[in-house]
């Protein structure tokens, strides 16, 4: 073995651990009352390795000795298991695909490069050779960013970059580190804290995704809101290109022309590899603390997050889900007893009391991190903003839950899968003025669609990412299906998520990239004259099509050719 | 006449403003100190307009002919003194050839349209001539981005977007303002205002530079340490490009790609012509305070704006400045008496009993704004951290002065080139590990340039715009020199400044943009292959170079080719 761990390879996170919902009395009932659906009864299971037709590798004897003679036989692998975990992220299409025993094209080779002179080597072998290059980070991803095309007819190679994982220096003085881009997020952190420094991003994928992964599909983490948004917390970076190393300095600000900076992040594989990156880093707060909040409605919990985004308070993450998601955030609770059952019981007839319906009500996520003074200040001008729009203060118990549970959903969905229900996610951001009208438009053609498609289903929604002029809207949906046609039917329901953001003045995606399936809205969501520099910029740096093709941008019409479990080739 | 007004043709600002020094008695003895110039003895004087020769229109018809349908006849002009208005910004090196009367290649027509439709249009006629196309805004730029080629054999057309001068829309609830591109900065903050709004953007060139030109040069702001460079500030714009109209809609955040926003921020004309953006706006403050600071030091004064920048304290502006441009200032003022007098007395005799070193002394400038409250405790927090770093709070009057002054920095240029010396500014951005190795070799560089060339000169230097990770530093510098050599020399020295920037680790250029004056250094800012990425990106949207052509990358050499008072063709 080489050393580099991945995902199960036909789920989400570590063998071992799942969703369960043996101690969670109300998740059941909930699930079957929402979708009709009995998770006690499973009736499908993963497949077990023997049952996957691993297609044959297509690698050639030259490319393969040239990868051998500048890897070493050990980082250059074609066994089964490397070329299947290397084939797809983890969105619910890729899941069922895993499932269902539907691998078409396949990488033909994994390569374990370990460093950058490897990596060099590795894509000038490839574009030589006219093979395909996909980098490979932790795999998390959830818009087809990883696939290769079902067409493609030329040999394709994974570069994974498992074993680029140091944090290789720290400018203390001026808050940078040097990172690896394949580092994990736990293990960049890890060498972060040791010095008593944290890059603070914690996207949801934090687990098992990487540096350049963030980098390459323009994540957003959950402290964003101080931290900044992956662009802005890169301030330098190599990537490896077709025969040259392009090389950023760290600079806090430039204006030199348009910003190459920002072409490389979002390119998702197509100019190249990044090998590293400059990261602002800062000092571990004194102190930290998430707070939970009740709002009587979406429409003011809504306000108040912008209120609050919009007052002197200084906050590290504004969330709040609407009423459907705080229902199922409330069916997901442990079992309570004692004083906690009773709190929380009192709570309930207290907002009651008070004219609440209690179907309508909004839990909130608010935190804060600082010297305890500055923490106090804010936690202070918070609560006289939430008290103003008829908010109240629940207090740290959610939210210690919120922190421990915050990387635990996305094995939501294989267990769902098990129990006939495909489940994934859909974001988007747009201003303030247009965030009610997009989130009620958005509820309606999915439900529409669902209807449409003959199935329960559930949808729900949360704000994150807070910006001087709008938010992040994030949606979690769910179809109950155990037919032959599932992925159709999903198919469906997201063209409808997606459709909406557009119509309704969001972008495609907020923070989890374009990839295969969101590229055909591209020239709806920059207009064609947009798609046209990006498409152009691509080709002029990758004029044969070696770089992760078909990504971003591509021939295939919105819900047609492309945005179904079986895509064309992109030619 | 078609309304839209127009800098000096010959120098900086409005005809009937100029820098005087009469009531500023230690301005004089100050100069001759230094650079050993006696500014009592004008050795010089702009032309008048008689004196300069103009080369004739070489305008078609057929393209005349074109533009006249789609403006009208009046908007079409071909008279002496736009076309010379329009040949130049306002750098030193743009003001000398003007004076010398070396016109060589001016705009053949400069045209006026009205609105987004006549500039698709003229767009479109003057690719369809493959004639050049300039866009025009205040004529405030000073790195060479406006003036054509010296070797253009085509024709030239300079579009002023004079009449694209509205606040359009305001999205009160979302904070964003639709404006069209050629708003100048008063324009627009007034139309702002009148709703009680602002864009908090006030760039040195406010008075006389617009929306569009601060987008496409990448223009930062005295108080963007709150509001954000433009790039920040900009969420969405509409461009006309050749047959196109790019078109991106305003959002908070997106993980769509590339950025192709960040690729029309800084573009300096070259992918076609901004008409209008979306930015985001505030409430106009409660209260608003600037303060005055001194410390002992250079070292310690940077170090104190590095740990207000990483403080909990929100400041509008945080700068300090050298030694040499603390001296500088104290010449500039007016002559006290009284009460003034005896408290700056007081002050300067109280810092020597305490040890300072009158001559290191550094003046500081800090913006505060917001609520009385939030003002009062970010004051406060700076004290601390001033305290703490050896310096003392002066107090208002010194700030109220700089608030007056900011925008009248740029007449000091023409007054001193009647007395022979020539004046510019260069800036830079660097992690605040690099800064004061980066300063020290900037003012040995320049030095040493000054003494080969055999001239008396002065630099000085501050520090604006905090980020995380570093800040821009902001050199102003002389030379004293009335041959005919002038303008070489000076590049000599300007030239050492841009190279010492490189050489220490910081950029070509914060926020005055690249031009053709710092084209020949891209390649080693942003390594060859981030500029062949920006040539590419270039070539694929404006592929007969009708575009503002040799601006930004170009053929020309460090310090050879192009940075010279004679430009040579770029092809």
């Amino acid at each position: 073995m080489n050393g580099v761990k991945h995902m199960k390879w036909w789920g989400w996170g570590v063998e071992g651990i799942a969703f369960h919902h043996e101690d969670k009395p109300n998740f059941a009932p909930f699930v079957l009352e929402k979708v009709g659906l009995d998770v006690n009864a499973p009736s499908g299971r993963p497949p077990t390795f023997d049952e996957i037709e691993v297609p044959a590798s297509q690698l050639g004897e030259q490319l393969r000795g040239e990868l051998v003679g500048a890897l070493g036989e050990k980082y250059v692998v074609t066994e089964h298991m490397d070329r299947v975990v290397h084939t797809f992220g983890k969105s619910v299409r890729d899941l069922v695909r895993m499932r269902r025993n539907q691998l078409k094209r396949i990488p033909d080779v994994v390569v374990y490069p370990a460093d950058e002179d490897q990596v060099r080597q590795v894509v000038d072998a490839a574009v030589a050779a006219d093979a395909v290059l996909i980098p490979f980070g932790g795999g998390s991803n959830i818009v087809g960013a990883l696939e290769p095309l079902a067409g493609e007819t030329r040999q394709i190679v994974s570069l994974d970059l498992g074993r680029l994982n140091k944090v290789l220096e720290i400018d203390e003085e001026s808050g940078l580190a040097r990172i690896q881009a394949g580092a994990l997020g736990p293990a960049l952190e890890e060498q972060l804290n040791r010095r008593g420094w944290t890059m603070g991003h914690f996207p949801d994928s934090f687990t098992h995704s990487t540096l350049g992964g963030w980098i390459a599909t323009r994540s957003s983490g959950m402290q964003s809101d101080k931290y900044g948004d992956i662009g802005d917390v890169t301030r330098g970076l190599r990537m490896v290109q077709p025969g040259a190393v392009l090389v950023l300095n760290p600079l806090p600000a430039t204006s030199t022309g348009p910003s190459v900076r920002e072409m490389i992040l979002g390119s998702e594989g197509r100019l190249g590899v990044i090998t590293e990156a400059w990261v602002n880093v800062h000092r571990l707060p004194e102190e930290r603390v998430i707070l939970a909040y009740f709002f009587p409605t979406w429409s003011k919990g809504l306000r108040a997050m912008q209120a609050i985004s919009k007052s002197d308070a200084q906050v590290i993450v504004a969330r709040i889900s609407d009423d459907r998601e705080t229902a199922f955030s409330f069916s997901t609770q442990k079992k309570q007893s004692g004083v906690k059952k009773y709190a929380t019981e009192a709570i309930f007839k207290l907002l009651q009391r008070r004219g609440w319906d209690l179907d309508k009500l909004c839990m909130s996520f608010i935190g804060f991190e600082g010297t305890k003074a500055h923490v106090a200040r804010q936690k202070q001008l918070v609560k006289e903003i939430v008290t103003e729009h008829g908010g109240m203060v629940v207090g740290k118990g959610p939210g210690a839950l919120y922190d421990q549970k915050k990387f635990d959903t996305p094995y939501l969905r294989d267990f769902l899968l098990d129990r006939g229900a495909a489940a994934d996610v859909s974001e988007t951001a747009a201003p303030y003025s247009k965030l009610e009208t997009l989130y009620d438009n958005t509820i309606a053609a999915a439900e529409e669609a669902m209807a449409e498609v003959g199935c329960n289903g559930y949808i729900m929604c949360h704000l994150s990412h807070n910006y001087h002029s709008g938010a992040c809207l994030y949606f979690t949906f769910a179809i109950a299906d155990d037919s032959e046609q599932v992925l159709e039917k999903y198919d469906h329901v997201k063209r409808a998520i997606q459709q909406s953001f557009i119509d309704s003045h969001g972008t495609l995606s907020h923070h989890h990239g374009v990839g295969l399936e969101h590229a055909p809205w591209m020239a709806q969501d920059i207009s064609p004259a947009g798609e046209r520099m990006i498409r152009e910029l691509f080709d002029a740096v990758d004029p044969k099509g070696n770089l992760n093709p078909g990504k971003v941008v591509h021939e295939g019409k919105p819900g047609i050719t492309v945005i179904s479990a079986d895509h064309e080739t992109v030619d």
